[in-house]
């Protein structure tokens, strides 16, 4: 059966050019050129090969990422390849590591706080790996609160240094990636404390291990926190536990581009605007946007290509059953993650742009917009995570019982992607952050205050608070500006109902704190808004490719249109649109369903991702599942012998009813 | 530290008799006192531990299921436990093991399925496990279609045998528990075959490996097939794929309860009912729905505890930070999954006497309460399981970073459940069932048939349809009729939209496809009626014990207000209630969180779990959770040694610029 494409048929079915979809999904052909090519490269080469990392123990597990890391950085040196080829082969190696802290946070955090000496000193040896960096601020007892972080910097001015210290329990760093076993740097966050004040969380360089023979230096006692969820998964990584026993490091270790401590021990400011902090943030939570799709489009591909090889009921007279990909059900579960996929891919790159607007807007001194791309940033990290984790558990229940397989790849995947939930910000945490800038924004439109970029809607509250959909017939839910206005129109409402209710309140803060459930929602419609909007705004560009943008276009309306029954509530009780147009878009909804149903495979098949990127038995590109499926089986260490390890110690003494006397 | 309860002030907090609690959450004092002793014998056995089990390698985490089976049938013995103190002790053990299968499903298969005769010969040996059982039923092809399984049991007259066999790939038995390294004999479901004829899908026992020497007997393949979702988790078991090569069997291995075929290979329906097999059916999901509300009281009982332990943010000039249990975000996640495994609890509770009752009545030739009971355990199989697998990653989030840790006991709950939302029954494909038999109540109301049992309420659709909800205040909530009618309301409108817009297809069975996204929504809005329904009925009984009724009212106004909330688009679009009463419902919802918060703990205390049980560093009963969280870090594998294996081949390469001569 080698080479017979079980899902040829699917793909004859679809009505657009899959090449330019590639393309528009990769964001240009240069862009799909590299992946590509890159994918191509890491899927041939046997010594990045996965398929046994859910089988390994612990220690060998650790030290096949070790091999595989070397060996990709072997081959971007050998290769001479760009920044952006060698963090696409990173990618495609598909296996956290501690270098995504080397290259993620490590060396962000230095070019981002670091001044130009520390950036001329540190930097060139980073990017040789000379060192290995990972980057500690989460402890023991603090996370979210990280101003309540506890260790300590203190200056010493006898001797020029900081003397870092581990307090207490709690104090020790707990969970920076990279740390256990491997770095031999880090950027370690430490209340400062000079001239008898502490002056907070600052960033300070210190060196772990010795490059000598990796132990770890005097005063620190460092390990791993041991195992994580799932098998594989993120136990790759050596998240790790750090204590200091008054360590001493040079004063100019630390980080000092936004403030200093001069040789006497005082504490200077610099005239860099503290704000620049946010840059770093909003580049990070960017990157998280586009991993959330890359993680999600992965798994709605194994969930789709399965869907369309599983058959399951409604033969009639010997005929084929038929495919579950048909069934109603699993299309109104399925697609609209498909939906999801691209509209976080789209976000993810206008995100792209908004980092780089406001990094020039921040050279150029002008902080007006960072308030609300910070709080849009860390909106949209939260949304779109939230929707993946939760996305490929679907997935994979959609995938029936072989979904809880291994060699499915969907748990590994959920596994290794949950995370991102909980680290650059816990999500419930984020969206208190945006429900407050949302009720600033609110409390600002009285005074005349003009709402900016992603807000801006805002500034037309008062049509807002009272318009009503026109939607008539179903057709009508595919006008965009229809659409976009019932999303604003709630988004509205539910703010402004917030900020009604908070003003009851004598304390603001302890309405706030009251109200956070409601805070929440106002802040989730205010972040599916801009997911909505933005996709929207992808559309009014030029695609070219037979049929590409009208793909696109039903998909929008499915992600928008999913999303207003999933919220119905939201939508009808505050008068946005009446139960009648709720149904009407439900009719659209399924509509869209079945305009999407020929295209489906085609549609995952745009992502390109290779099997072994995949790392799905169920997601095969030739949708040859069962013979796959079978020989894998037998590949189990349980399989080695047939008779079982404890045969002769505990079942055959059961059977022969003998365990009264036996020793177990 | 050892001794100190960091919990206590909580615990003095609570408003309740704590004890009294635990009797109702038990079912029973007698319940209570064996459930209490067992869990302390297996918590006290150092042969059960279970703490290393997300670390060992597949092999000899099986062997030590193997060891902990045979050692747990040994005490059982000893100690002549009773059936009732058998299962608990499987229960706290806490390790899903060939056992379940056999007393879960061979046994009952046996009892259900098999003649007398047959009972006598096979179950004295299963009772005493001279022989261990399986149940295997689904293929590599087929799990949902029960009739499209394509095994074959082949009736040959001249020798009085059943030739058993796996006709294709996809024939191969796939998934059944106990199946792949440990059963001797299964109850095996083929396609029966004699007199020229396919009769369809039947059962068989079929002895699958000599008792001698526990080799598979000739013509049968059988093996594990590999590894499942999470570390530790359901990998305990051996689920298996096995063959059959033309394997003979006796005509008497047949179950023949319900048909039997004749020596001359007749085949011949008894006068037993059919409907029999539904009664094995009811019984098997009400134990999933008892599961249900275990598995999610422990995870809620996890949560709570360390969220009244973690602290974050809040503090103001040196004190202590806020308890992240005082913050409303996570009261309204936390709290509607406390609320739901009390209300899982008494809906378990309930389904058991139906099942008696079921039962009582099959042997009185009354058949027609079987369709209804039939509907309501595959329903709320569906509701609590999906519920539960949720709530537990919730969970999961409440807990923060150190909730991803494999010791916080959740990570391995989640991997461990999952699965039950699939076997037994895909949820989806039981909401459809359900949905189907509510449309033909629906359509059977206007010739005057009187829905039954939980249905009963259809009967009153007329009024249902156009009542309007009396809430005018806050406190209105609080009324047992007043949500109990929103709730049928709602259950009934979305069925009879279905219904009517059902009869606009001309062919039903389209209809039914084409709508099923919605019928789906309306089975499950029937399902949390029947939850809240039988919450309310238990407050009607007479509960002793200070304050306990009270809490209990507070939970199950939790979870239907909760519901409410989750679902509001239904209730608001099909009128049922106005978004001014939605609104009064949460903030009715919001004052019984805080009547929720000082009890929380002693809630959770009084599932009466032991650490043993809980498995969690995050929800140990005295709340010392950081010593122990640092302390469990260093037993990893990994910390084995301070410089990680590896090291010298690729680390060390790396930072001193050699790798390009290296060979990884
Ligand atoms: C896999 C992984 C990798 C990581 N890598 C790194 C790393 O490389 N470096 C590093 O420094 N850290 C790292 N972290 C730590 C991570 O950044 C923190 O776990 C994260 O910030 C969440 O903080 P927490 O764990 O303290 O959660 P907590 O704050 O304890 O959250 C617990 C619960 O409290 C709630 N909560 C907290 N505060 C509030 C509030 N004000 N209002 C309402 N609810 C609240 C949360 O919503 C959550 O439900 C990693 C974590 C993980 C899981
Ligand atoms: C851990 C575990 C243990 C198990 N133990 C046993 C055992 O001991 N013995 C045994 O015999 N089996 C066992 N099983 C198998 C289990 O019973 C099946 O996996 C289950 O019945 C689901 O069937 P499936 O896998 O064929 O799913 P599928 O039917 O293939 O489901 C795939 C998708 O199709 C959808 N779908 C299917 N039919 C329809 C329809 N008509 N309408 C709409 N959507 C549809 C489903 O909703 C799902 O989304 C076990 C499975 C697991 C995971």
């Amino acid at each position: 059966m080698e080479g017979v494409d079980h899902l040829s048929h699917e793909r004859s079915k679809a009505q657009f050019d899959v090449d330019e979809m590639k393309i528009v999904w990769a964001g240009s052909r240069d862009a799909f050129e590299v992946s590509d090519r890159i994918g191509r490269l890491v899927a041939s080469d046997p010594a990045f090969r996965k398929d046994n990392r859910t089988i390994l123990a612990r220690k060998e597990l650790f030290k096949n990422t070790l091999r595989k890391a070397a060996h990709a950085w072997k081959r971007i040196i050998e290769l001479r390849l760009t920044e952006e080829e060698a963090s696409r082969l990173r990618f495609f190696v598909d296996e956290p590591a501690f270098t995504d802290l080397h290259w993620g946070m490590f060396v962000p955090a230095i070019k981002g706080q670091g001044t130009d000496e520390q950036q001329q000193k540190w930097l060139p040896l980073a990017y040789k790996m000379q060192i290995i960096g990972c980057y500690a601020q989460t402890e023991l007892g603090h996370g979210s609160n990280v101003q309540g972080l506890e260790t300590t910097a203190t200056f010493d001015p006898k001797t020029d240094e900081f003397i870092i210290n581990s307090p207490t329990l709690t104090s020790s760093k707990w969970w920076p990636g990279g740390l256990g076993k491997v770095s031999t740097h880090s950027v370690v966050y430490a209340r400062l404390i000079t001239d008898g004040r502490d002056y907070g969380i600052h960033g300070f360089i210190v060196q772990l291990r010795s490059l000598d023979d990796h132990l770890p230096l005097p005063g620190i006692t460092v390990g791993d926190i041991g195992n994580k969820f799932g098998s594989g998964a993120y136990n790759t990584m050596d998240n790790g536990v750090l204590r200091f026993d008054n360590v001493r490091i040079p004063r100019d270790q630390m980080l000092m581009r936004i403030s200093q401590v001069t040789r006497e021990g005082k504490y200077v400011q610099s005239n860099v605007p503290r704000q620049l902090v946010y840059g770093t943030m909003v580049y990070v939570r960017q990157t998280i946007v586009s991993d959330a799709s890359c993680a999600l489009s992965r798994a709605v591909c194994i969930a789709t290509r399965y869907s369309a090889v599983r058959r399951q009921f409604g033969s009639h007279n010997g005929g084929a059953e038929t495919q579950v990909i048909d069934y109603k059900t699993q299309q109104s579960r399925l697609f609209p993650l498909l939906a999801s996929a691209y509209a976080f891919r789209f976000v993810g790159e206008w995100l792209k742009w908004l980092y780089t607007d406001v990094t020039q807007r921040l050279q150029a001194k002008d902080f007006s917009t960072l308030p609300e791309a910070h709080a849009c940033t860390a909106g949209l990290k939260s949304l779109t995570t939230t929707a993946t984790a939760d996305g490929i558990e679907e997935c994979r229940k959609l995938c029936g019982g072989h979904g809880y397989l291994s060699c499915s790849g969907l748990p590994e995947l959920f596994a290794v992607y949950i995370p991102a939930c909980t680290y650059e910000g816990d999500n419930v945490v984020l969206l208190l952050q945006v429900a407050r800038f949302l009720m600033k924004t609110v409390s600002q439109l009285v005074s005349g205050k003009k709402p900016v970029g992603t807000t801006a809607y805002l500034g037309r509250a008062e049509h807002l608070m009272q318009c009503r959909s026109k939607v008539q017939k179903a057709e009508d839910w595919l006008i965009p500006s229809v659409v976009l206005e019932a999303f604003e129109a709630r988004a509205t409402r539910l703010s402004v109902a917030c900020a009604q209710n908070l003003s009851k309140f004598s304390n603001q803060e302890e309405g706030f704190l009251e109200l956070s459930a409601d805070l929440v929602e106002a802040a989730v419609a205010h972040c599916q808004l801009i997911v909505v909007s933005k996709f929207i705004e992808k559309l009014q560009e030029d695609i070219p490719g037979k049929g590409v943008k009208e793909q696109l276009q039903t998909l929008c309306y499915v992600y928008a249109l999913h999303l207003l029954h999933k919220h119905l509530g939201d939508f009808t009780s505050t008068g946005c649109i009446t139960p009648k147009q709720a149904s009407l878009a439900n009719e659209q909804l399924r509509s869209l369903y079945s305009q999407v149903r020929p295209n489906v495979v085609a549609l995952v098949d745009a992502f390109n991702y290779t099997d072994h990127y995949l790392g799905s038995i169920l997601g095969r590109y030739d949708g040859n599942v069962y013979p796959n499926l079978y020989e894998e089986a037998w590949k189990d260490p349980l399989n080695d012998s047939v008779v079982p390890d404890g045969y002769h110690e505990y079942i055959r003494p059961m059977l022969k009813q003998q365990l009264r006397n036996a020793r177990l």
